[in-house]
């Protein structure tokens, strides 16, 4: 459809079937959905009319074909101008075949894998009737009392740029219109949600515009540069304004000088929100705030429908802003081609064979080994198959291993760590018991625990969080294991064998009581469907670990936030001439997180030597070439991340100590020697001015190359413009 | 002397002589100083030539009127203008009679014993030579890890600013150039020192402008608008820039739009660490950003000595630059008459009578019964003199309860809590043991305090933090008391006899393990001199606790920053229609604090009743009284905080869920009702808006009129303009 018949159709359309089109509703307020009628809770004091919803344009959370084509069919016979529905669904980390969390993913530092994930979820997704998937998520994030850090790649505004486009090439590909295997992108929250004050989820977020441009908005950005069809507001305010009612951040911002034409949507309730915010008195005010900001689909409130129209006939606005909307919805809805092929990809037969097909299996298997970080290994791993194992603790035999954000996942459908080792040992050299449940336990699992580690060569803890311990408001202020699982490590300990921890959870933990008391410790987060598997494969050494960690493990929960690329004080405590007391300390834990960001072992070690530069002055118009060679010094093969940090030593504002401008992941067999290069430019060393002007300074400035942020090869080059 | 007399000495100046005067030097550099020539550690490298010290225009940390006279005289007898010294150190909390520290002056709620305390410090100071004080300290401050929140008044802009108002009333009097007892005060730390990340000292600060200028900028204002002569920058960057380098900070606004033309001194070596910071490639560089953005007095470091004569011989700065700052300086010199009389107030005979003189004694007493706050009392206080006590503790006789910033106190002079009690109790009664050192201890010291407590009917412990646990660089990243202390309180607990202890501290602690386990807690912060003997009048009913919490007890480190007027989110967890999951909440601790701001008991009780307003309605033209009636229930005569906050229900942006506007504190006798009234005008209900208009907007209020900030009545009205 071209443009001129998207607006006839609009011509054609009555302002209340036009405000309905802005309107989105979660499938049980459908005719045709699996749970048509139950509406309950908020649901039930919406006050929406039947006829809001035969003119609605957005379905939220349907599952498989069969019921979108139901809905679709329905609503196409009650729906005057016959204006397809869009379904729309959170498809996070996998639809059916569930991959890593996204923070796990992040650990990879494989974007081609990365974006495998997100096509495989588009395609399980599409093909069960979803259109768009509210993903990906990609707010930076500094603070693991935060449960969604778990939905973050990590507190990168790099490596998060590059995660966002590789989701956002996975779900949409290149031709919405004709590929049905994919679904559009949805980036959120924007913006700045990573940053909620305490950590304590949908709470205030504040900081300077030259800091949300240095720092956060750069994700985003990315994820609209490669095309992504549509953003979500965040629940929280930017700047003392609810990101859902912050004209200056959407309209001035996001459309103005982003110029960003797709469709913006609120998250779930987040227009009703502006009330309790406390910056609009009533519905009516929330839905004239929100428009005037530029929220084209209201989530899950009924602001827009109860007001928006007696708003445009008392002149507060104009018919105009209403219409952009519809015409960016229209648009989208063109896009995926519904307007020809209502149902586009759902198909009740290709359902059943694709999702969670084998294929799809063994990518989530594969992700799952990359994204495994090794924080510590003395000697003990990978594992012998003929050692006998106790397999202890409440992960042992837990499907539970899927994470937050895998509502269509199923534990039935997972591989579960003791599935995994079950392949790899024989069963008569495998014990296996609880230990405890995750916060809480009995004398008697713990005896039990006991009883088989006694018979055991080496302890396997499988240790975590449930899943509700992370994802959407799930804060916490403690971010240690819970005290049953220290306990059960402690008594462990009491038998002096070989003690593995496999830890699954959705953020970076205080580990002291586990990293102390281990011989290793393998953070497996949450692995998805096949993580059983993949663990297993780590810890025989079918598969050798190359994640490594994108955001950092603080040292306690009293360092937070604590990140790589922090801000140099002017009195560091590691400089030269620093003085015992008056430096920018703690004076009971280190300044420095328990592990860096860009950190993580292998069973192979590298060595890094003969890094150069092309030059020692770099020009607007000739980059120069950062280059060093690396060696796997030891026994076996293994992944590498080769990563390149720089410093600007002087400029105009404080910058970080370093920031992360490129990497490689590579393979090296035993002795093997690669040289990695990197070319660097001078738009990577822009950054916002106190003016808020993009720009570089002439000067000096340090690269870093090397295996995490804290270690590698520093060498100096000069800027000369 | 007039504007024109001062110019014409900067006249006969030679550019070198100038720069001199902007160059404040350690005492030990000057000949007649108690320690001339100990330049040790970082002072030796400065590269200080002798011509400038003789050219120099002020003198840091000197010790009495005789050093202060001798340095004067030599001084004078070299300088070739006859240019006065300027004498300036840090008097905090009181000169040699020590009050207690600021946060615990904050809970008195007493502005009127506030500036007492700093009329004598002043005097004190004055008679010793001293000119000018580093003082007040008026940094909002939210985070209990800071260790300089001791320094602070707390976490409310308004009443940080009526403290800020107090001290400088207090230091400064009314006539600093008659009345010799006084000395001038200087600000700081400009601006939001406060607000350090991470809670870890001279850390990097961000927030946006506006949220500097609603919270965080008012009590320097207050402290300016009061006549505050200096302003003392800040180590930390504001927004990027750090804030003795920061242009727009000091040039623009201080400067600027607050009009202020007095000195502004950078803090210790605060000029040199633009090079740290990152903001200056070297020494000339940082001379450079700090006198563009106008500090005028560099303090401890040689950068303007060492670079200033270049960059105006080469044009890069003029002259005029800094002849305004040595304008600034010299007008304050005149201010204080020192060019008529250069040992102004330095009085060897009258520093032996009045320095810690009996009236000196008395106040700091009266103060530091106001300052402690009780925060549990299971009906065990007051305690009956014919009661058997075991005073246990690291503090039970411990002189160091004066506190960071207290360089001239003296634990010989300081009443410790043992001799306070004492007083109180037959000798054959008390029972002292220490129990254990702060943070170590042995077997032998816990059996000791076992025994001991065997013998007696109740057992104080006197508890808390070494000073040197907080102050500046103090941060702690645990702000629960140290583990053996903890250790020493539940071994007691064994003994199941009543407990009440008593905390020496500089920051609000997370008191777990403490006010679970014992009967009673009076937060005594460091009460200073007279501290022990203010405690055991509390303890003993002498006194009645009326002290009153200005900065929140968290619940745990997990939980900060958390303050009483914090931003609502769209998802309030105390809603009536809240979701049990979907809330903004921590999944294992509250979201309030332990103990809220305005928070504190007396061993009365106080009925509130009888809210009124005078209108419904307020208007710029005419403003409204709230008033009260307070009644005391209880037994026996004493003194509450009647606190006045307001809500503005709907604003441009997010308002906090409550802000204090007034208070009153009041004494009332066993069944006295007191109505107390206040007026709430326009001008109290303005805000700074998005577009940074400070003004108030046409609305619904509440008013909260009540003891604390989680309790009291609500009275709605509306304001119509």
């Amino acid at each position: 459809m071209n443009k001129h018949q998207l607006i006839s159709i609009i011509e054609q359309m009555t302002l209340e079937e036009k405000i309905a089109q802005l309107t989105q509703l979660a499938s049980p307020f459908f005719e045709g959905s699996d749970h048509e009628g139950q509406i309950t809770g908020p649901m039930a004091t919406l006050g929406i009319k039947e006829e809001d919803i035969r003119n609605s344009g957005s379905v939220l959370g349907t599952s498989g074909a069969k019921e979108v084509i139901r809905i679709q069919q329905a609503h196409l016979n009650k729906n005057r101008l016959g204006i397809p529905l869009l379904f729309m669904a959170d498809v996070i980390h996998g639809y059916k075949t569930i991959f890593p969390i996204p923070l796990a993913i992040g650990c990879s530092w494989d974007l081609e894998l990365a974006e495998k994930s997100a096509e495989i979820a588009a395609k399980e997704a599409a093909i069960s009737g979803i259109h768009v998937t509210f993903a990906p998520m990609v707010d930076l994030v500094r603070d693991p009392r935060w449960g969604r850090v778990m939905e973050s790649t990590g507190e990168d505004p790099y490596l998060n740029s590059q995660f966002a486009r590789a989701f956002v090439r996975g779900f949409q590909g290149t031709n919405l219109k004709n590929d049905l295997n994919r679904v559009a992108a949805c980036v959120k929250h924007f913006a700045a949600y990573g940053a909620p004050e305490g950590g304590r989820d949908y709470n205030t977020v504040n900081m300077s515009e030259r800091q949300l441009r240095e720092s956060y908005l750069s994700a985003y950005k990315a994820a609209l540069d490669e095309g992504c069809e549509m953003v979500m507001t965040s629940f929280n305010t930017v700047d003392g304004i609810p990101a859902t009612g912050n004209k200056r951040l959407i309209r001035n911002l996001l459309r103005g000088e982003w110029e960003f034409d797709g469709v913006l949507i609120s998250d779930w309730g987040a227009v009703k929100e502006l009330i309790p915010h406390g910056v609009a008195e009533n519905e009516s005010e929330a839905a004239y705030k929100a428009i005037q900001a530029g929220v084209d689909i209201e989530m899950m409130s009924s602001c827009y429908v109860k007001n928006l129209k007696q708003l445009v006939e008392n002149g507060s606005i104009d018919e105009t802003l209403i219409d952009g909307a519809v015409f960016r919805i229209l648009s989208l809805k063109d896009k995926l081609g519904l307007f020809d092929n209502p149902y586009r990809g759902a198909d009740e037969k290709l359902e059943k064979e694709i999702v969670l097909c084998n294929e799809h299996r063994q990518i989530a298997h594969k992700l799952a080994t990359k994204s495994c970080v090794l924080l510590k290994n003395e000697a003990i791993l990978p594992l012998q198959p003929k050692q006998r194992v106790a397999l202890i603790g409440p992960f042992a035999q837990n499907g539970d291993i899927l994470g937050p954000w895998s509502w269509l996942g199923s534990k039935e459908d997972t591989i579960q760590l003791y599935d995994g080792i079950k392949l790899k040992v024989k069963s008569s050299d495998i014990f296996v018991a609880k230990g405890c449940e995750i916060e809480t336990g009995t004398e008697e699992q713990l005896d039990e625990a006991l009883t088989i580690a006694h018979q055991a060569d080496v302890i396997i803890l499988a240790l975590g969080e449930s899943s509700e311990m992370s994802g959407e408001a799930g804060s916490r202020a403690d971010i240690r294991l819970p005290e049953v699982q220290l306990q059960l490590i402690s008594r462990l300990k009491e038998l002096r064998k070989p003690m593995i921890a496999v830890l699954f959870n959705g953020r970076p933990l205080d580990l002291h009581g586990v990293i102390d008391q281990v011989d290793a410790v393998l953070e497996a987060w949450y692995p998805g469907t096949e993580g059983g598997g993949a663990i297993a494969d780590l810890l025989y050494g079918d598969a050798n670990p190359s994640g490594r960690l994108t955001m950092s493990f603080p040292y306690s929960v009293g360092q937070v936030p604590v990140y790589y690329n922090y801000f140099n004080t002017g009195r560091p405590k590691d400089a030269p001439d620093a003085q015992e007391r008056y430096v920018s300390q703690y004076l009971d834990i280190p300044n420095e997180p328990l592990f860096p960001f860009g950190f993580g072992l292998s069973y192979t070690t590298f060595s890094y030597s003969e890094a150069t530069l092309s030059s020692d002055y770099l020009t607007p118009e000739q980059p120069i070439q950062v280059s060093v060679q690396v060696t796997n010094s030891g026994e076996i093969a293994g992944e590498e991340v080769i990563q390149l940090y720089i410093r600007d030593v002087v400029g105009e504002v404080v910058r970080p100590i370093k920031e992360l401008k490129a990497f490689h992941k590579i393979m090296l067999h035993p002795g093997e020697t690669k040289t990695v290069t990197f070319t660097l430019t001078e738009e990577q060393l822009r950054y916002y001015h106190s003016d808020l002007q993009f720009k570089s300074d002439a000067g000096e400035f340090i690269a870093y190359i090397g295996p995490n942020s804290k270690e590698g090869l520093a060498l100096m080059f000069k800027l000369v413009k």
